[in-house]
């Protein structure tokens, strides 16, 4: 025998034992060696075995349906084996499975508190604490192999900072046409809108958005005109030469908590009405509904859909609209305040990414004739983000097994 | 003079004419000529001009702040001229604005409910009520010039189906790999996941999900995995000659409009307790926590994200496991129930797009031996067909404004 597999790719360190083990019918309870108590149903157990009952062995894809037993999964036995493997006789299919230590420990759904956190917990800032996006040299990156040690050292701590802050720069990147797309490509799938794969920031003879001008834009966020407004957008700098242009961002997240400390009827206001987003194109014609500071069924802040320059005549009942202006008039003063903005100037060879659904992002006006300005974009979604980072601590956690195995 | 340009390159025919105006500081009445009384505030109708103060003449985005005003925009004087446009003039800015009819009663937020409705209402369905896809002829759609009238008949029963229904399916296309592409970009841009911009559902080699098998897929819908799961899908045959592998779909808003009626406890426990959706790959870590039925602030239906064989470990809180997993499995035999289902062969030619986000689809087993089953898909978002049906409907609108002003 050995440690049961576990029904997916991950690998999962033995960081604690299994010492003991009771249970009722319909839940087990274990003591692990460092004393903590963790209890799991024994349908939740029945559900998340890895045997080829429960999933496809070439695909580790969950094949069971609970509701085909023929009555609810029980325990008639359960004990720690010679493994260390905790190992449950199920009733009504008279069906042992087993189950590995380290999967139980890191699915401890009883000890939620006692988990580390997935994923770097949000930072909010003000540009006067935070006056320069976090910076990361990336100079060797383009000669590092994807899924390299090499390449780890540099988006770890990219992704760390994007997942917190919000925003990154890498800096030192190849000034090559189209070089942007590499890059993201590391992270994940680039996502395709009506500007195209790629698209280009410069003044334009014909724009079709004012991005596309030497105009000041004010903050907002892009393409808010989307049921799923882009998550992540990355502007990489391959020409500066202009005066003025300077990059402004600003976190739509701490806008929203200090309107919501200094104007909670306005934070009320713009929470709940709905605005009407759209855009101006004789190609497409794009429209959503939504307040402009979205929230959670428990009042965490979802996204921020700013961006005075893609709202269509609003539509809202002729009641709420004065007091729907009133608030979007005490968010665009705040807008205006020197303390949330973050501003700097882009170097050929930087890219920032930030989060296009919290983030605003704002550029002062430049002179066009000054020289030349040319940022390449593109979007991706979080989930790419969140994806490669947790790829990046499994790797770490397939090193320390593979450490423990040498060892033992 | 002429009538007013409007903010946006829509063209707004002018069914009814403006009779009569009455003025407040703060708002304004007009009477139409059908008798319709709209009111609209000074505030919306300043933020709404179509002048070069207000919106940029290059690409009619707006440029202006509302805030900067020196005070609360008000309505000194407001007639209407000798081209039936409405003219107000603004205070403290002394400006006068003109504001076009047709734009207007487009517009008309103080009468929402006789707004004709943007897109076609959603239209629940159980298999045996729609035994089939609704299906569209698109045997002349490969020859039929981009934006042309001839793609037009073809493409605006397809969204129409689309909207409304969640599925349709177009016949006839022709059996070439990749077309499928070009169908799909006819109406936006492609959503390239980590399965690639598009994706050969058929039965291979190592798979890396259980598509690429050909054992029975259970309902589902794809990536719920993802923050954003993607809105539409598009699966496209190219070879069928398996057999089995009967394409199976269902309204998954008409299943969850039976369990609030049938199963209202489980419904409310399926809208509110979190589930962990996430991918088993070795090379992708995608995570995301959501209800399983997820519904709007007024308790819309706004998607539903079944797939037993993309949920993880459930992390919910101990005293909710028990009561979801009930909620699960009454969920679970309601989906086996033949009522919802609609059964149907792919041929080859033949393309389905579905709402990913509402529909649930399903696969029965196939014989790998008994021939070649050959799909190919890819991923769209739901605005690209609700951008693309209004661009329709605008086409629809200037040609009535072309016609008018020619009668004229």
């Amino acid at each position: 025998m050995a440690l049961p597999i576990t029904p997916d790719y991950d690998s999962w360190p033995i960081d604690e034992t299994l010492v003991k083990v009771i249970h009722e019918a319909r839940y087990l309870s274990v003591t692990w060696s460092d004393g903590r108590v963790s209890r799991f149903h024994s349908v939740w157990l029945r559900e998340n075995a890895a045997d080829d009952t429960t999933v496809n062995p070439a695909t580790r894809e969950r094949i069971l349906d609970l509701s085909q037993i023929p009555a609810w999964p029980e325990i008639s036995e359960a004990s720690i084996d010679e493994d260390g493997a905790l190992s449950v006789l199920f009733t009504p299919e008279d069906r042992r499975l087993r189950f590995h230590p380290g999967f139980l420990r890191a699915n401890d759904y009883d000890n939620q508190d006692a988990l580390p956190p997935e994923l770097p917990p949000l930072t909010l800032w003000h540009g006067e604490q935070l006056e320069q996006p976090p910076t990361i040299d990336a100079a060797r990156l383009a000669e590092a192999d994807h899924g390299s040690a090499q390449e780890a050292e540099i988006l770890y701590p990219t992704l760390h900072e994007l997942l917190g802050k919000g925003l990154v720069r890498l800096r030192n990147l190849p000034t090559e046409e189209g070089a942007i797309e590499k890059v993201a490509e590391r992270i994940g799938s680039i996502r395709t809108t009506n500007f195209g794969h790629l698209f280009n920031v410069r003044a334009i003879q014909n724009p079709d958005s004012n991005a596309y001008t030497s105009i000041a834009l004010p903050p907002h966020v892009d393409l808010p005109t989307r049921e799923y407004q882009p998550g992540l957008q990355c502007l990489y700098c391959l020409e500066n030469t202009v005066e003025g242009g300077m990059a402004v961002m600003m976190d739509g997240f701490a806008i929203a908590a200090a309107l919501k400390e200094e104007h909670p009827e306005a934070y009320e206001t713009l929470t709940t009405v709905h605005w009407r987003y759209a855009n101006t194109s004789r190609n497409t014609d794009h429209v959503w509904y939504s307040p402009m500071i979205v929230l959670g069924q428990a009042g965490e802040l979802l996204e921020v859909r700013i961006a005075d320059f893609l709202r269509g005549p609003m539509m809202a009942p002729f009641e709420q609209t004065e007091t729907a202006y009133e608030a979007l008039m005490t968010l665009q003063r705040m807008l205006r305040e020197p303390r949330f903005a973050m501003r700097f100037t882009y170097a050929p060879g930087d890219m920032v990414i930030f989060d296009n659904r919290r983030l605003l992002h704002a550029r002062d006006a430049f002179e066009g004739d000054s020289g030349s300005r040319w940022l390449q974009g593109c979007y991706l979604e979080r989930d790419e983000v969140r994806s490669r980072y947790r790829m990046l601590k499994r790797a770490e956690r397939a090193e320390r097994v593979e450490e423990a195995t040498q060892t033992a």
